[in-house]
Order: structure tokens, then C-alpha cells, then sequence
């Protein structure tokens, strides 16, 4: 793998389906999700956890907890871009931020923050250290992403104004 | 109305569908928000702001912010149960803390915190204080939740250990 870029990684592209909107012609909110969900299997495969790589392994990604704000209506059909930025990792844990914009004028849409950890899917499933090479990339893109910018939207709490 | 009583309200009564899987047979990380976006909708209907109450207001309510913890694994078509719990709220917003249980024994699955704004959906749409009867109803369960014990999985911000 050549050195990783200081840049956000880009993750999801697509169209906004008809059965992800609501009556309103709108992406309802729980499926905002089921696209950070897919860009965060694309990260998966960039560390080298794709499908060929979890069976070599026996280790997968679960999600331990995620933080959505919700910025835009966006509407059915509309092209969506996710950029994934690495906040943080640890041995066996990986805290990421998703940015989802407008492909045409790249608006952004929503932001999402990640906690993600790697299991033993033969052991249990358990959390386990990533194998070495999966440490490797994940190692290379949090060096490789600490130069950026740290996003608005992450590391917030829920609250009421005031 | 009665008085609201100050206990967690029954939101989502069912049973995990075979869309809603991955490839393991457990529920897809993304899946949980559907459930959890149902559960809000019920919600809806409990302050009034159901079909026929959106329509009579011009209101609704958008989410502006979730929180999840992903705390079990939930296989396909296990009975879960949602309980949701007010946590406060202002002239025109709702804190709100949800409790996936498996519906058997009661195990917490996931809990979700959420941030939701009423809306005008005539006038653009823009924020817009709670409809007098909406607003009595969200008042009369933040009262009545006040009493209970605060969630251990709300107010958390996204973070490695130490």
C-alpha cells in the first residue's frame, strides 16, 4: 500500500433510492445510516477487512456506537458523496467521521462519528487486537489524518440549548 | 388526556425482519434506526402529532441529532420491545432516550438518544414552537419523567478509553 494521503477518504457515492424516503419525498432518517453503513464497509475493504480479508483473518468490524447530525433535507434521487475521516485508534478500535454531502455542489448533508472495534467472529465473537496488517493501514491512516481539520460535528453530546 | 404516567412508554412492539439482516443473521447496524425512527413516530402519536395531527398543526417533528449504542448482537426474528423515556425539552424541542429490549428477558440490546425540533412544514420548513396541545402533552410527560432514573447511555460523547 503506497503511504496514505492527508485527505478524507472517499467512501459512498450513489443515489438517494425511493425505498430509503418517506411521504415526504425526503431520505428518512434511519437511512442516512444504512449509506454511512455501506461507506463504513468501504473503509472495511481499505484496511483491508473486505470479504477476502475477513475469512483470512476471522476478524470482522462491529460498530459500538454512532453519532448522526442530521444538517439537510436531502431528496429522493439526489447524488451523495461520503468522505471518511480517521479521528483516532487504538489496538483494537478505530473512531471515524463520515461527511455526507451534495455530489453537485457538496453541500454537506449530515455528519456521522464512528466508534467501530475489531472482533474474533471464531472466538465468541470477542474484541481482539486487528491482525498486523489491518494494524498497519489503520496505523497509517490515523497518522496520515491527523494534519486535518477536526470536524465540526464530531465529539458533541446531546443537549438542549442553554 | 390522563395524566402521564412516570414510566417509560411502550413505543415498538415486534420482531426483527429477514431485511433487515446481514450476512450473519443479526440485525444490520443500520436496522436498529429503523426501529428507533418507528419508535419516535409512535412518540409522535402520543403528543398528537400523528397523521391527522400533523395535518391539523402544519407541524411535524425532524430529528436533528442520534445517539447510538450498539450493546447486544439481535438475531432475525427476535421479539424486541422499545421503551422510550423524555429526558427534557423547551418550547419547540424534545430530548428523548430509547431502550431496545430483547422482549423474553428484558436484555437492554441498544439504546439510542435523540434530539428532535418541531417543525412548520408550511412555512419552508422552519422551526416553530410546539402547537399548544402538542406542547401541554410534551410537558406533561417531561414532568412526569422527571422522576426516573437518567440513562446510563445517554449524554455520552464518542471517545477512545483513557
Amino acid at each position: 500500500m503506497p503511504d496514505a494521503p492527508a485527505s478524507l477518504l472517499d467512501t459512498w457515492r450513489g443515489t438517494v433510492l425511493p425505498q430509503w424516503v418517506d411521504y415526504n419525498g425526503h431520505l428518512n432518517d434511519a437511512y442516512y445510516m444504512v449509506v454511512f453503513s455501506q461507506a463504513t464497509d468501504a473503509l472495511m475493504a481499505m484496511i483491508g477487512l473486505d470479504e477476502a480479508g475477513r475469512k483470512a483473518t476471522g476478524h470482522s468490524i462491529y460498530t459500538l456506537e454512532a453519532h448522526i447530525n442530521y444538517l439537510q433535507e436531502v431528496k429522493q434521487d439526489a447524488a451523495i458523496v461520503v468522505r471518511t475521516q480517521v479521528l483516532g485508534s487504538d489496538a483494537k478500535r478505530l473512531q471515524i467521521y463520515q461527511a455526507m454531502h451534495r455530489a453537485d455542489d457538496d453541500t454537506l448533508l449530515a455528519a456521522n462519528e464512528q466508534m467501530l472495534l475489531n472482533v474474533d467472529t471464531t472466538a465468541g465473537p470477542r474484541a481482539a487486537p486487528f491482525a498486523p496488517t489491518v494494524l498497519a493501514r489503520v496505523q497509517m491512516l490515523t497518522v496520515a489524518h491527523k494534519s486535518l481539520p477536526q470536524p465540526k460535528h464530531a465529539g458533541r453530546r446531546i443537549a438542549l440549548p442553554g
